[in-house]
């Protein structure tokens, strides 16, 4: 595929629901994907990777066992491998993660919550 | 390392450097960088790997042998492997890079922009 641009705006304007990641680009055998959230998300783990969440419109918590991470527009944060997070949006927020191709946004915990893989937008 | 927040733009207060990626971020074996740039780079190529531009601040062109990509804030492209390309920026210009640990700036092609690798801001 020749090289394009992918404009993050114009992307999520394609989509509504909320939970639902939609991959924007392929790097290597990793994913960009967009995922507007809002409220509490489950509590996962990634066991075999670390997962970036890095915040284009809004603002979230990121919420470990431990601690809790805000995270604000331009903000950034890895998730390392195998550490259980969860998170929270009071309002609506845009964030786009960077992952591997083929993992799942509840991890291992499943539940209502486990979004269909891989759908691009 | 515990998750912690990374705010885009603290980290770009802390270089002035043009042509000069600094590390910010590891997710498993790839490394986010942020680079400020301005004028012409040279011409190169990556052999083993895709990377990742996202515009954090101001618009670059992503030039290819073949076209031109004009990238502005809120955009990405994805450069495949083996590609050559060249950004050109009039003004100065913040990109986020993703890309696997190791890659040299200016790939095979060597010469005076080559700067020094896993440089942490």
């Amino acid at each position: 595929m020749a090289a394009a641009a992918i404009n993050l705006q114009d992307k999520l304007g394609r989509f509504a629901e909320h939970w639902s990641p939609r991959v924007i680009a392929e790097m290597n055998d990793y994913q960009f994907k967009l995922v507007k959230i809002q409220g509490e998300f489950v509590w996962h783990s990634h066991a075999d990777t670390d997962e970036v969440f890095i915040v284009v419109d809004g603002a979230l918590e990121l919420q470990f066992r431990d601690r809790t991470v805000p995270l604000a527009q331009g903000e950034l944060c890895v998730v390392p491998k195998g550490v259980e997070h969860r998170p929270v949006a009071a309002q609506e927020c845009a964030v786009m993660l960077v992952e591997p191709r083929g993992v799942v946004n509840t991890g291992a915990a499943g539940g209502a919550y486990t979004a269909p893989n891989d759908v691009w937008v």
